[in-house]
């Protein structure tokens, strides 16, 4: 049976290109061995991306079969795959985030977690001598996830490896950085067809902090302003987004990757508190700006504090 | 901080050479940088083992404190390790068994499972080319490891990445494996100092079969009748060991391993249902013989039933 590789539910460049990358190495060693799957729309850079490299949007699917062999990457947490994940043979999970109880298997299988900034940057490394074999379509991917997850290195969850994987493939494609990042980061940062709902859970995790349930939303953009212009409208949306996910609040965060920091907005007296809280500042308006903060996974999550 | 390495609570000889082996690893980069641990007393082998390469028995701990550095090796199980695993700083998990739900960690760490026979085998591959500035004390552990957990390369776990580096080891030790290997399982066998609850405990792990809760236990050895003379005693204990543990009934394996065969005590109906559904045996007394059984996570878990 055809193995399938897929990201989580919310896809971003790397949850849409390292499914790709992944089902291109095992099909390299087994022909037809492995598809890539999305469990969701990939955002307006993953789609960039996608025709950029001359790749069809993978299918979509909705849930899994039991016993369907599948490998998972750029996640290990339940909350965001199929709900029926744990009935399907899961044969490997590839990811950079922290270990979240929840995904059993029936017998070992090759689990891989490293603390990079991009999970195409793990890919690259497990393939080894076969990475020198993938056609520029995939490297294409490859470099793309890497500067999409690394704000073209600006994140701080960037490390040596992330950047010295791109750099190569770069250079092997004979893409100038810093022009395709700037095109890669103005799709991403144009919002405008989707709704505040979907901007509130484009790029969002649940956490709990001191037993209350956020959805941490970040939006990362080169054009900050394109957003705020819709604050209103976003806090207006907050509390339905909120409770229909759970969650008491949502906390969005929108990076502005050029200028490095992040406009946290502020709509209630509990956001006012994490923020002070959380980053130590000083809050005024319904707004806050928080210098240097780039980082959902390295920066926020590790600080989120209620009081 | 000094790192903490860890295996299980119950340390055969992969969970007390592998600490020593990756604490050896990370001490080469940086002096002093981890320390072994134990979470409780070796086996007679492991004991062979310790002695045979020249180590004291590694300190042992009760728990972990909040926030202390640790590594996880060979089991990736919070049953299987400190109370409060979840408060300590986690910094790394290397480990061959399946993945179950439990460990929680605030950040990306480092998560490497392998469907390999041995932890010190992948630890071998991790290390890569420093793997060749072990002393031969080091090496020694690695190669007692890998025979330990494949039998001498018997067991249906063992790969050709086990056996490689076993031989290789060994070659470069100037050990003759056959006799080794029979050094250890004698020592192994040499079980006469154990009490019965302590033989159903010692190499134990708990399953839910079939909503029913059991402690699948096996004792290998090359001395199977050291162990089924004590078979009424051993019967008579399983109920205290089972009710103490929150388990149902406790499943003993004698594991012969010259003749590759498991023997199965069967006290009670239930146990006879398990044997006839799981192996297809044929129970007409108190034990029964499974011939070709000798891994439980290959060949006994995957296949227990109920009826």
């Amino acid at each position: 049976m055809t193995t399938l590789v897929f990201g989580h539910k919310s896809p971003d460049t790397d949850s849409t290109a390292s499914p790709l990358i992944w089902a291109w190495f095992l099909s390299h060693h087994e022909p037809g061995a492995a598809e890539a799957r999305l469990l969701g729309t990939p955002n307006t850079e993953a789609q960039f991306v996608l025709k950029r490299w001359g790749f069809e949007e993978p299918a979509h699917i909705l849930d899994v079969e039991d016993g369907q062999p599948v490998v998972i990457v750029d996640t290990n947490n339940p909350a965001e795959l199929p709900a029926n994940i744990n009935r399907a043979d899961v044969r490997a999970i590839i990811d950079h985030h922290k270990l979240v109880p929840g995904i059993e298997t029936k017998t070992p299988i090759e689990v891989t977690i490293r603390p990079v900034a991009c999970t195409a940057t793990l890919l690259w490394q497990l393939m080894g001598g076969h990475a020198g074999h993938a056609p520029d379509a995939i490297k294409g991917l490859a470099l793309s996830a890497i500067l999409s997850d690394t704000l073209e290195f600006r994140s701080p969850t960037t490390t040596r490896i992330d950047r010295q994987i791109a750099e190569h493939l770069a250079g092997e494609l004979g893409v100038d950085i810093p022009s395709y990042a700037a095109e890669m980061f103005a799709a991403k940062s144009d919002v405008s067809a989707y709704s505040e709902a979907e901007l509130l859970r484009m790029d969002s995790k649940e956490y709990n902090v001191d037993g209350v349930e956020f959805r941490v939303s970040v939006l990362e953009t080169v054009s900050p302003q394109q957003i705020l212009a819709r604050k209103d409208a976003l806090v207006a949306e907050m509390p339905k987004v909120a409770a229909e996910d759970g969650a008491q609040q949502v906390l969005l965060f929108v990076i502005d990757i050029l200028r490095e920091e992040a406009t946290l907005l502020v709509p209630n007296e509990l956001t006012k508190k994490v923020a002070e809280a959380s980053f130590g500042a000083t809050v005024t308006g319904d707004t806050v700006v928080l210098p240097g903060i780039l980082s959902r996974k390295k920066q926020i999550i590790p600080a989120l504090k209620v009081a």
